[in-house]
This record gives C-alpha cells, sequence and structure tokens, in this order.
C-alpha cells in the first residue's frame, strides 16, 4: 500500500479462497498478518472509511512521534494502538459454501503504517 | 430495540441453539449481523452498561451528526465506530455440550443505531 | 499478578497445548476467562506494552473510580472498558502443527484489574 494508512474490501479474494476450499460448513477465520494492520467488518462506504481515519487518528495520534516509546528507531506506534482499536481477525459463518454475512457486511484489511507488502491469512474449516 | 442504543443479555438464546445442535466439543460463532452493532462479553451488571454507553458516547459521539462524512441521508456514523470499540463477534468454547464460561461471562448485543429489527448469527461446530 | 495492570507473553503455553492436542490443521482459541482482562496478538516490545498502557488509561482512566456507575463496592470499572479495546479472544489458524502466525505475532494476556489469580482457555479444533 503506498499510503500509511488506507482500507481495502478483500470479500471478494476471500469469497475465492472459500471457492477453492470446497467446504460448505464451517467457519472461516481472516486475520492480517502484521500488527499494525486490521482486518474488520463494516460498510463499503468510503465516506465512512474517512470517518473511521479521523476517529483513530484522534483516538490514538500518530504525530508527535517522540511520545510513544515503542518509537526508537520506529514511528510506528500508532499504527499497533489502531490495529487493537479495529481488531486483528474476523471469524465468519460459511453455510451452503457462503460467506454467512448480514445484509451489509463486507471484509476490509485496514493497513496503518503503509508502504510495505502486505499479507492476509484466510483459514477455512469445516466439511 | 425501541432506543438508540441498548445491551441485551442473549446467553440463554445462544444455549438453546447449543442444545439444538447437539454439538459437545467445538467452537460457537456468535456475531451481530449489523453493522452498527455488536456482541461482546462481559459482566450483566446495568450500572456497568450505563458506564460503557457513557464511555462510548464520549470517545465517538452521536452529535454532531455532520461531524461525519458518512452522514449524508444517515446519522448512525457513530453508531459504526461505537461498534468497532466493542467488537462484532465472540466465539466461545464448547466443552461437555456447554458453552465454556469463565465465573462472570455473558453474552450481549449491543445495540448503537436501534428502533428497527435485529438479528444475531449463531454457529457451531465440532462434534 | 501483582500488580494491576500488567502484559504477559504466553505463547509458548498455547504452544504446548497445541502438542499436546496432537492438531495438525484447524483454530486455536485463546479467551481470557476474566471480564477484566483480554487476550491480544501484537509484538513483544515492552516499549509498546508500555505505550498501551498509558493509552488505555487515557481513554478509559481509573481515576476517579466515583466516575463509574458499575463502582459501588467495586473500583474495577476502568479495567471492563479496557478489555473491551484490547479484546477477550484471539483465534489462530493451526497449519502443519503449528500456530500460523506472521512474522511478529505473539500473544499476550492483558490484566486490568490484577492481584488475583488468573486463567486462560485455550480450545483447539481440527484434525
Amino acid at each position: 500500500m503506498p499510503t500509511r494508512r488506507g482500507y481495502i474490501n478483500i470479500t471478494s479474494q476471500v469469497e475465492e479462497c472459500l471457492g477453492e476450499s470446497g467446504i460448505n460448513e464451517g467457519l472461516a477465520l481472516v486475520n492480517a498478518m502484521h500488527i499494525t494492520a486490521s482486518v474488520f467488518i463494516n460498510d463499503d462506504e468510503s465516506g465512512l472509511h474517512n470517518d473511521f481515519d479521523i476517529w483513530l487518528e484522534t483516538l490514538a495520534p500518530h504525530e508527535p512521534v517522540s511520545q510513544y516509546r515503542h518509537n526508537v528507531g520506529e514511528d510506528n506506534a500508532d499504527g499497533h494502538l489502531k490495529r487493537q482499536m479495529m481488531g486483528r481477525e474476523v471469524v465468519v459463518a460459511v453455510t451452503e459454501g457462503k460467506l454467512d454475512f448480514g445484509p451489509w457486511e463486507q471484509i476490509f484489511y485496514g493497513e496503518f503504517d503503509g508502504g510495505r507488502r502486505k499479507r492476509v491469512l484466510v483459514k477455512i474449516i469445516g466439511e
């Protein structure tokens, strides 16, 4: 991700993994593999993502970076805090071979210390 | 739910689902199907629920609704933020046919944009 | 835990449970059994844990204890709030008999109302 922070809809990639798994009934775990990032479920609406971003920056500001003891040779302590607010993972029910979602649920990767290649883990169990 | 916000103990409904499933060892996923609501585990104590409510309103206030870009024809952006703080889902161990709880754990549905009929998903896997 | 708040790396204990389970592919649930405590995944870095502690105390302060309605004969309402920010549980993929972690992921028990003996539940399902 080229910017420090961003929110990417990864629902279709998770659906692809589910299709490949052949699982009809079970649970799908989707988690960030990085500790300054989140996987969360919410609305696919850019205004809301902007609201998330401003809100996270208010409650866990990036600047001044010197306010955080973690920032010795780093500047991403705020990313670790933001990740805790938004969560590491989601677990989604799989029913009849589909992600069993409410009407507006979509899965997002939230990045709080961007600029590097990032990975998500998807693990599906069931039958 | 008739009010905008509220906290409902849904533990007995989840236990009913578990009983019907016949599963003895496994995991139970319980999640809100709405993106301005939470399922979480905490204490069944009304003073604490009042504390949650005031705290959430302090950190993610409803008013002024115009402070949020999501609120174009909507007024529930704060509900999306509050939901992230309290979480979408819980995963509970099932052991010997029971929810495997610590002494005070109870499951709640937290509503942050009420007035409509709401649904919870319960998915139990195991044997 | 002798202090009110603290952060303990429990990754090796979870790995022991996984070894004993003999499970190769599945999911591991790790949750706090206490409602003023969290299980979360982040970096094993003491400066960051100090940052978490100060940040949680800023957003959900312990004092004055009288600001919380829960604190009638209790003084731990803030612990219930902090636990919601940091989360109750993590679900970790198990792949080839190992916790399937990103490069820096470690599992922590976060205590927000210490002084008593505390317990964590580990439930692993799969085959």
